[in-house]
């Protein structure tokens, strides 16, 4: 076991309350942080810091958590650039160029998606993200749904079935069939690689009904529940988010009153997405009156090539700090431990002993910078797991 | 004289409307480029390229002109992350600030100066940029206006004074001692060691009558004049800047229909800077109105601590399409060809025969990437006068 100690850094966000400033961010000025193998062992003021076996000298940058990115569709083929080129001249996003990434991803070997994969992964960990949550939902076959679980789980724990993402077009005819069999042998065969079970209730995609028949099979199968919800029009999706105990319902563009209250007296995070709301020209998701009301809140890319073609948990910080209405202290609590309570995970999106050594080193004195300056490239250096590159 | 033959591009943007597609983006699809020295010496399909003594192998890239990123304020000391957060819990841009940046300005060496411009020309070069223009106006007093001209003339020759920012608190009781100041020992001083005047012309900066006396003396001084206009309130920037036939007037933020048919009517170009509206929360500039109008539309960054810490022409474009109304081929030119016809350049922002060899290959099959995808690292290499880097 060795010990390395990271020293020189102007501020520490912590996002552990009992540290540092007390504020949500708990953040530590002239800080140093102890990485024993995989995990924080030791934060702290630099004068106090321990005795270790190597040393790192930060010179005066501000570090943070490593970027949880609690919702992906990572797995893909293939690309949509001439239908976001005519959804910026008018055009609505309705979900239906999903089926255009199916076709290509169907039609992509292993191999090359893992490939793919791989390249938007270190696109992340280069700005900073150490947890992705990876989604499938483009293959709607047995077979390629099962095939992108397996290619998501060469890169994180955190996958999830979507094999409810739409109709695919040869069960058009026979919803019900479709969704027999999401419940059934799409199940059986994807369940063992994956964590959780994920619906895009939504109009376009699936309604309550269908949505309640696949999350309670996916819980039976021992799933977690997530939610696609309320993205395009108001609809179901919150509602039935809490009612399932759901970690997370993602998007959140259309909430009523009961929605939030519901959101409100749950553990159900709030997961928005700034990135797909920029790409799909869409009325940006009302961040501050979910924080206002009490929900935990997370923000996420969405990375997938339809609706948000994004890599950078900073551009979607400084998006929810521009047009949601967050705080950049906020914004950045939810990037980090916000993606984490999005997981129910504890051991990472905090730097407190016990958890992870996933941390990102900033060029700037503080991480007001990440919003502050966007579109730069200001984490200088990250860790996953106590290993930097 | 060695010439490079750069093969493998998949689409080439040339900015030159008489080549290949015969849009105003001039695209060549499957297209090679031969650099001789610092200059484009052929362009056209790969089929029909002719011998070089090298070459070099794009792989399917997209190739665009490197970015004329025609309005920053690059030579300064200091940041201003608080009041940007600030700004962001609701306080109002209103340009006051800048006091803060003069102060650490004054207090900083030439070679502390220049080594932050540095780096901040390396992170622009890393995202595209190949053609800058700087200007004064944090030194605001003859010694340090003329020091950051000489720091900026290490990076550029496109060097604008702009004694004319604010007033200083100095001659906060003596706004007419400042203008003679700024009309004569300063501009005399300063002179030659720039190409353009400016004037920050808007309410809380510098009215219609001390507008006016500045760019004529500079213009006396053989100066060409640019314009910052009506970015906080309607104000006569935009006819002034017509009056003056100005280069450029930059922000526009605020517009008569008078003052779009003068644009309309006139050479001067309209330049948009969509990370100050970002940055500052003010409604966007409307960019679709100016270009229905006929105006010629630049987009630049704005790179001051202040209102737009922005280094990134593709996040510039990314914004200019979804919130102020340009297409994706509009957005690309307004960021190539645009700011060098607000720099009355015809030598950059184009890749036709004759043109400076600025170019930058993507890790993209089309430009459309570049908005499509914001936030990524898109720019994969670029070239400045034929040299890679």
């Amino acid at each position: 076991m060795t010990s390395t100690l990271v020293t020189g850094i102007s501020e520490l966000v912590t996002c552990d309350p009992t540290l540092g400033d007390g504020s949500p961010l708990g953040i530590v000025h002239k800080a140093a942080l102890v990485i024993e193998d995989e995990r924080v062992a030791w934060v702290g003021e630099a004068l106090h810091a321990p005795a270790t076996d190597t040393q790192t000298d930060l010179e005066g940058r501000a570090v943070i958590p490593g970027f949880v990115d609690s919702h992906t569709h990572l797995v893909f083929a293939g690309e949509r650039s001439a239908e976001w080129e005519s959804r910026m001249a008018g055009a609505p996003y309705t979900g239906g160029g999903i089926a255009t990434t199916v076709a290509a991803t169907r039609a992509a070997s292993f191999e090359k998606l893992r490939a793919h994969t791989q390249s938007l992964v270190e696109q992340m960990r280069a700005q900073g993200t150490t947890t992705i949550e990876i989604k499938s939902g483009y293959g709607l076959d047995v077979v390629h749904e099962v095939l992108i679980l397996e290619v998501a789980r060469d890169f994180t724990r955190e996958t999830t079935f979507l094999g409810a993402h739409v109709i695919p077009a040869e069960y058009a005819g026979d919803r019900e069939g479709y969704v027999d069999l999401v419940c059934g042998e799409m199940l059986q065969t994807c369940a063992p690689f994956a964590r959780w079970i994920d619906v895009f209730c939504d109009t376009g995609a699936f309604d309550e009904a269908e949505t309640r028949r696949i999350l309670s099979a996916g819980r039976g199968a021992g799933l977690g529940v997530r939610l696609h919800g309320n993205q395009l029009e108001h609809g179901p999706g919150v509602r039935l988010a809490v009612e399932f105990a759901a970690a997370s319902v993602d998007h959140c563009n259309h909430l009523s009153d009961e929605d939030v209250e519901a959101l409100a007296a749950s553990d159900v995070v709030a997961t928005l997405l700034p990135g797909a709301d920029f790409s799909t020209r869409a009325a940006y998701a009302n961040g501050r009156r979910l924080l206002d009301a009490g929900v935990t809140v997370a923000i996420a890319t969405d990375c997938n090539p339809g609706s948000a073609y994004i890599t950078s948990m900073p551009l979607c910080i400084a998006l929810a700090v521009r047009e949601m209405g967050l705080t950049p202290a906020e914004a950045l609590y939810a990037a980090t431990r916000g993606g984490a309570r999005a997981l129910h995970r504890e051991d990472v999106g905090r730097l407190s002993v016990g958890a992870y050594a996933d941390l990102a080193a900033l060029d700037a004195p503080s991480y007001l910078h990440l919003a502050y300056r966007p579109g730069s490239q200001l984490v200088s250096q990250s860790w996953r797991r106590g290993t930097p590159g």
